[in-house]
């Protein structure tokens, strides 16, 4: 399986790196110009591994459930997220170095100080690190060179206070992040500088539209609104059925406070969002029984909160009917998310969900689990799954007066009886002149029980109604309570959403580190065991020469692959076969076809596997069927082998 | 085919309008708030289209010649766009009526107001307009309700004038626009107030990155910067050869003066673009003999100087050997296009390549063709072939100091030599002291002439050099000059770039027009008849009711269609068949199947062509089959017709 990590060699994240900017899977953004923090390019094979991702995701997820696709604009006119409330509060703290005035991420700070401190601890006390530790560890000697990780041993209480605030760090408010850096003296450890008071920052890009700026704008932070503001269009669309679900694959912006972090904190990002719209009285999931018996690694926030992170293994039918997972539709995607996620790759020994703690979650939001992928720098949110509940739906529809409902024919009305009253209202003009429409008002506005009292005084002659101090004698005649029945046949309400929303490039790169590993034989021969589904290349073609008599063969071979829908590309390029195989390696193609003498004499082939290094042989057709079988998962590289016999030269070629 | 206005109503693209927004295909964006001019959101029918579009583009293009793909960001720090122009010239003219201050872009103004008069001049004489020009005159009555189209004769010469005008229009500076406008009397129409002189509005969005605001940035307004600044990088990816193309699909946004005409102009759009990097001295395409013989209809540009529209037809072959479009690969690009929009349903007709004249030129480019298809307003540029030569590339070195070059190792090394003046360092210092160094520099600054002559001089003794009036007495033990042979091997160049650029909106919305058409018996039974390639969805599964008996069926039914790839929907709403196949008429659907009792009872299910409405029925694997053949373009209908048999109760269900 791809997601075996096979190296001999421990993880290094710096010979990662190396490899995909080598490869050009991604690079920083504006480079030659110095680059920006937080902006990044994908060159082809991470804008291709992107592609195939999306394209996945649109199988798996669109067109398995019919979702209505949508694409809506990312500027979007400031009153839209004043009334989603993003202008108020979508915002981080930051703090600044009181000196250089240095801008810092309030929350970033507190927990790389105190990791820092927690692993000097343990080097002082000459602890061993497990092997996950370790990795992480050298990854924060390498990135964080300016958090501190002295060796100094901490008092047990100390150390203790240290892991529950790290446990609860997404829970605080600024200014209990202030009081932190207090209580523990924090400080910019880039200049030893104190900080001050952690001030809001509202992470939306600001703009303004049209030629004389009358209209500010912001570039949307998610693409979820879109789908709100289009919901009457959508639920039309679905001819006023509901539930249904909207999707989404798009850029949104967040102008972060000193990203740092890689793929992982950036600017500028493509999300793939779901907005699910449920009755509020009904979250089933219609097809809940056929992802009942999926586990799920969980971290719920009961356990959070009492300071742990002790993660269960439990189907998501169990935790729903446990209340861990507040409903089926919510567990459903859950168990969606984490079969996408393995299908590209990700090693599911390293997923679980993290339920949100009251305080940390969105603003919008009721529920929320995350799918976190873990990853040299530790546990990271790569897939949120939120209750929004009925917020979005209630605040735009209360701004705009544009109801944002669904409207429901009843299979059964619902029939109610009630007293009404019915007035003499020429008689009542008559007997109370201008009075008469207070007397009328207080009546209507009475309740049940009133009505029903009235009704009987009213049987046995005349009765006193004082409304303000002001007596009315009403006589039969004038009024008359009767009890009537009344058919509701239409219900009207505003759906709840269930929305997953998934952060594609933290997703793309935390597969990269999952499918790296290097050779045993050399730790600088690097693979990306990427799963055919998502390698950018499926196949490459290796004509042994350059030599002009291959080219018709080379043809041949790469127009019958594009035919059967295999995406192959040619290294023609003046090297070894060998080094050629270790650029595509590096590249995470799975499978390569080399083109000899042989198979202009006898048109034959050899088919080398990426992670074994197995090579096969066959006539050039057989290759193909095979290699197509293969891409397309309709058999593994065992099955292959037994169509194929094996490639003697093998050593030869690799070593 | 598609293309072929099968229609017996005249085109009515207020009926279309309807169409598009009452199946969400498109709608403002922020409507609920009253939405924003030239933003649009697309709804499940729009996007499908455009993602249908996008994949054909990728396989058309990207994976037909092995382009390298991107995907960089839009948000893009000021200097980048300082260094390529756009800051400086990226820009429209807009007046201001004198009275109310609205703004309105010079350019458009003295189109729209010169049309309507000619249109005023054509009603005055009772002239007839020809069918196309029909259509054209309806949407201006329609559309641009503003613009007067009183019917108002004109003098000959001034018709006249206003035409050639027409022709010219994009070939006009602002203040020769300013002139327009006070030589023709042109006011706003909205108002008939004056306007002012035209200003520039730079059309890019600003913003700026970071929480301090010290980085200036813009959201790109097009995607080709990205492209060149990763040239080093994408070279490498290409083991360093020339020619190749790097491809991109994304948004871009220009912050239009006044929006009014729906897709084709606004303020965010999808574009897709290449950049084909080739030897300056070399711009033959290795491919072009595949597409020698494509005839395009051209409308160069000594034709449009000359007032004049007229079109000629020509095989690319010919255009190249003739000197009208400039070299090979500009021509294969333009053939590649042409064949794409053939592909996914634009009629031939209506699509011609219009050069650009000298002052309409992006400041980059040093030819530009567009892809222009004609729409109800007119022809619209939708796709731009500009030959852009070494401009981004050597602006972006020259700032940054990165070399953006190619370093190509040549076959035969260029031997040359030269005289080469040769010091005695040592005996020069002891001569000359500190004036050694003038002279030293001076020597060697000599050209070959005079190096030659020296070298004579020398050798018959000693001699003098004047340098600023002092005399250095040179003898030959001093300063040798002597014939050298270099051998140069790497030749350096900064490659040109032939870019193709795609505006998707506008090849979307003007497909929408030509595939759109009313049925004979009902104008108001409108149909798309979108090419299965785009189609948003395939196949329509339709249950005759909605009783549960036919469910496992429609599952069936649906599951097999995505296992052999076909996007379907299931419409089991509660109206008649008859009404579901209207919507799916108008969704642009190629294909419905229907399932009834006969169905549950022997497994057979009929299928309905859109545009013809014919039925045929069959086994329900074999109707499977013939419609993934339909889809994937193996048959037509006609052969589909030999398989399976017709369909007798047709006319029951449509009508």
């Amino acid at each position: 399986m791809s997601h075996v990590n096979k190296s001999a060699h421990p993880f290094d994240k710096g010979r990662l790196e190396a490899l995909l900017s080598r490869r050009f899977f991604y690079a920083p953004a504006f480079e030659i110009y110095g680059g920006v923090a937080g902006l990044y390019d994908y060159g082809p094979s991470g804008s291709t591994l992107q592609a195939n991702i999306i394209a996945e995701w649109r199988k798996h997820f669109i067109v398995e459930e019919s979702m209505l696709e949508l694409d809506t604009t990312i500027m979007t006119p400031a009153p839209v997220f004043e009334t989603s409330g993003h202008v108020a509060r979508f915002a981080d703290w930051m703090v600044k170095d009181v000196k250089t005035g240095d801008v810092i991420r309030a929350d970033h700070l507190v927990k790389n100080v105190l990791e820092a401190r927690l692993a000097g601890d343990k080097e002082a006390r000459g602890q061993a690190a497990a092997p996950a530790k370790e990795d992480e560890k050298d990854k924060k000697k390498k990135k964080n060179k300016t958090a501190k990780a002295a060796a100094v041993q901490l008092a047990d209480d100390v150390a203790k206070s240290y892991e529950v605030t790290l446990a609860q760090l997404d829970n605080f408010s600024g200014a209990e992040l202030g009081e932190l850096c207090r209580k523990f003296n924090i400080r910019n450890p880039d200049t030893d500088n104190e900080v001050t008071e952690p001030q809001e920052f509202n992470l939306m890009f600001a703009s303004s539209i049209g030629p004389t700026g009358q209209h500010p704008g912001y570039l949307r932070p998610e693409t979820a609104q879109g789908h709100f503001l289009n919901f009457s269009r959508l639920l039309d669309y679905n001819n006023g059925r509901v539930p249904f679900a909207s999707a989404q694959i798009g850029r949104s912006f967040r102008n972060e406070i000193s990203p740092r972090a890689g793929l992982l904190r950036v600017r500028e990002f493509t999300m793939a969002e779901i907005e699910h719209f449920v009755d509020p009285q009904n979250k089933s999931h219609p097809r809940f029984k056929e992802m009942r018996d999926v586990v799920l690694v969980l971290l719920d926030r009961h356990v959070q909160s009492s300071g742990n992170t002790t993660l269960i293994k439990m189907s998501i039918g169990e935790a729903v009917e446990k209340g861990i997972i507040a409903n089926e539709t919510l567990a459903y995607f859950m168990a969606r998310i984490y079969l996408f996620l393995l299908k590209i790759g990700i090693n599911p020994d390293r997923l679980r969900f993290r339920q949100h703690m009251s305080n940390e979650m969105a603003h919008y939001a009721t529920d929320c689990w995350d799918a976190e992928i873990q990853n040299s720098t530790g546990w990271t949110e790569c897939v949120g799954c939120a209750d929004r509940a009925a917020y979005d739906l209630t605040v735009h529809s209360a701004r705009t007066g544009h109801p944002l409902v669904v409207r429901e024919a009843l299979k059964e009305p619902i029939v109610t009886e009630k007293e009404v009253p019915e007035f003499n209202k020429k008689a009542l003009g008559k007997t109370f002149k201008q009075d008469a429409g207070v007397l009328q008002k207080h009546v209507e506005s009475l309740d049940e029980a009133a009505l029903s009292k009235l009704k009987s005084e009213l049987a046995e002659g005349s009765t006193t109604i004082i409304i303000d101090g002001k007596t009315f004698e009403i006589a039969p005649d004038l009024l008359r309570v009767e009890r009537k029945t009344f058919k509701q046949s239409i219900r009207e309400y505003t759906p709840n959403v269930i929305e997953p929303s998934f952060g594609l490039g933290r997703i793309l790169y935390t597969l990269l580190e999952h499918t790296y590993w290097s050779r045993e034989q050399d730790v600088e021969r690097g693979v990306l065991s990427l799963p055919p589904v998502v390698a950018p290349t499926k196949v490459l073609i290796v004509p042994l020469s350059s030599k002009e008599e291959f080219d018709p063969l080379v043809q041949e071979v790469s127009s019958k692959l594009r035919r059967a829908g295999i995406f192959s590309r040619v290294d023609d390029s003046n090297t070894s076969i060998g080094k050629r195989y270790a650029r595509n390696d590096e590249l995470g193609t799975p499978y390569g076809v080399t083109i000899d003498f042989a198979s202009v004499q006898n048109k034959t082939m050899t088919i080398r596997e990426r992670d074994t290094m197995d090579q096969r042989i066959g006539s050039i057709d057989e290759v193909i069927a095979t290699v197509t079988d293969l891409v397309e998962g309709n058999i593994d590289w065992t099955e292959a082998c037994q169509r194929l016999p094996a490639y003697d030269g093998v050593q030869a070629i690799e070593s």
